[in-house]
């Protein structure tokens, strides 16, 4: 274990000593993607330079080590979510790619008229619009769970959505939007008592909170590489192995094949099944690395760390009057991730203004149309934390957030 | 334009400097996967260095970096093979998810029962499973095309295979085994009088011939980033506007909508509209830089290089008496891909036994078990080369092959 020095950390991350238009980069956009590692892109290098091969597919030296990248980083990742099997560890482009494949694989072949899909109104769309799709195709019902006043989600909300009719439910684990941390194992509870298949997206959560999916109980559990450290391009899809089993496979090709005839063709075993060519070898070993970094440092740690940025930050912002924030304030059950608004101001016009004094945040529909709608702001702007940042680098943001108006010509 | 100096080349892929079991590294697996040059590497380091971000959706800084290089390799790949619009190309994970991105998007919706879909008997699982799928679904036929005895494509087998029912024709530009590249221009103008739609996978040939897909008129084209200097987790789609206009996404998610309601969603345009998650940024670096490189040698040096190598090893080859091989020994329209057996030895003995030599060859079905049954052999070696490769390589190559059968316990 490392200890927890924030400065330490940061000589990992070159990128977070650039400057941005004359000042240096505070980077709070890591519910968008985060930075890697010195050690990720060595691992990622030290393969390339060492190990590069087709994994699977050779009996040759490079593509044993490809293949032994590529499998260890699987069982890494099911220790890491503590999952039963290594074959219940999938990997894919990207959770959005992962929840697709449930999507089309499970949705499309077990979800029949009438049967109702039940999702979170804070889903991102990467876990409405396979659903949307998915609802038309074979007559299903699409419902949302609604949030109340605090931006949480009420188990009396939770039970009269979910019913008898209720074959799926789709839910994140913390919103990308209000860094809502939902009861994901209660409401898993619940759902199997009605029968339901449960999908948790856990690509907020998995990079910031010590995930167990045996403990949450999820049927089905995905996220992405990239907002956790790794490269882009890896995702992961977790699933109980009695699903995956029963499941077609998504995409077809090389891999995934036992015998292939003209006309037909038998499949091969889990996890091989649902991965199609070539697989993304190096960025398993990115991944795998990143895990490491993420273990040695501890993600309870991490999580404390980056809920006093949190606090700090929700302190400062709540004095600020023209602030709105859309998300709770209470620390409980909340991420690092806040949303806000500055009255009178569009929020693209924040995050451009802020940008010049070197702070990234994002704005705009976090990909939550639905959710936007739902609080009524068609856009906010996102500040993100994660263990990389400072309270100077809060301190920053909140400077240049009290800037927004007057360059917009407002007197304070 | 860079001297055609091998040695100079192999001084940027310091793996191919690397040692296997004692002996060095001779890496003829190139089909399977290339090295990725130092110049690759750097750039993809540089990117994560300097302007890492999730591109698309922010208005900050590293954001706009990251939409640039994104957007950038987009237009490098439209002129690396020469596309008439920057909206025609869809960067997927690989080609095996561009094949499968086209049978679900246009095969599942353009053909219907009855219609016939006509595929070389050589195609790769991945252009030969997904259009099973498709002709199950849609009551469609399939059908092959069959080679002569120089496992060489007839335009008389062509023009007996696609009729007037014809709706779709999928054909490797290179095959994969057999090293033949296949007169993708002729088969396309032929099969566009009979009104069908022409995918070219192009996965072999793009890294070692120009292609054109204006002059081959292909509909669709696909290829891979990594048999091609690229990382692994990037590959390209080529669609004719009018038919990736008509077709509906195939991947649901973030960035590739444009109004997302409750139970309902409107798609973004081309070339959004197919890409759904966050994108693989570093890969599209990565392949930007690997398409500078082959561009400074020429692929048509490449190709010229590549066939003296083959023409060097198929002499020789030609002399060991128990040697077979699987494929034309006429040079023209071949590329260096030389599959073979060694009589009384399995394909798997060969390659493991040469590996001890640190010579990586492949051995097996390569993907292609329908082509496998028509040839007659259940699997093969096969040995392929890149610029990368020497002369010396192929002899120690060839050396290796003639002890394949001492060590088996034949007296030559």
């Amino acid at each position: 274990m490392r200890d927890f020095k924030v400065e330490e950390f940061r000589k990992d991350f070159p990128i977070l000593s650039e400057t941005v238009h004359g000042n240096p980069l505070v980077y709070l956009d890591n519910a968008a993607t985060t930075h890697k590692p010195n050690q990720v892109l060595e691992a990622m290098r030290n393969y390339h330079h060492k190990h590069n091969g087709n994994p699977h597919r050779g009996a040759h030296y490079l593509s044993v080590m490809a293949t032994e990248a590529y499998e260890n980083t699987r069982e890494k990742v099911r220790k890491f979510i503590n999952a039963a099997r290594t074959e219940e560890i999938i990997f894919t482009r990207n959770a959005t790619e992962s929840l697709n494949l449930i999507a089309y694989s499970y949705g499309m072949n077990f979800i029949n008229e009438g049967d109702e899909i039940v999702l979170c109104i804070s889903e991102h769309h990467s876990n409405i619009v396979p659903w949307q799709k998915v609802a038309k195709a074979k007559k299903a019902v699409l419902k949302y769970m609604y949030l109340n006043s605090d931006f949480r989600l009420d188990m009396n909300e939770v039970k009269e959505k979910i019913t008898d009719k209720t074959k799926f439910v789709g839910i994140a684990q913390m919103s990308n939007v209000l860094g809502t941390i939902y009861p994901v194992k209660e409401i898993a509870e619940y759902a199997h008592t009605k029968g339901a298949v449960v999908l948790v997206d856990g690509a907020q959560a998995v990079p910031h909170i010590k995930v167990d999916v045996r403990d949450i109980d999820a049927d089905f559990f995905v996220f992405s590489g990239h907002k956790m450290l790794a490269p882009m391009g890896i995702g992961v899809l977790y699933g109980k192995k009695e699903l995956l089993e029963k499941m077609p496979p998504f995409l077809f090709g090389g891999d995934m094949i036992e015998y292939v005839e003209e006309q037909n063709t038998t499949f091969a075993e889990l996890p091989f099944k649902f991965e199609a060519g070539t697989q993304n070898v190096e960025g398993a070993v990115g991944l795998s690395a990143a895990i490491d970094y993420l273990e040695d440092i501890g993600l309870d740690k991490i999580h404390e760390y980056e809920m006093e940025l949190t606090a700090y930050a929700l302190d400062k912002m709540k004095e600020i009057p023209y602030v709105k924030i859309y998300g709770s304030t209470d620390l409980k059950n909340r991420g690092g991730v806040i949303s806000f608004s500055i009255e009178g101001c569009h929020p693209h016009d924040v995050s451009s203004i802020v940008d010049t004094y070197g702070v990234a945040i994002r704005a705009g529909h976090h990909c939550a149309q639905p959710l936007m709608k739902f609080v009524g702001a068609p856009a906010t702007s996102r500040a993100s934390f994660y263990f990389y940042n400072t309270k100077e680098e809060v301190d920053v943001f909140i400077d240049s957030i009290k800037n927004v108006r007057r360059w917009l010509g407002y007197g304070s």
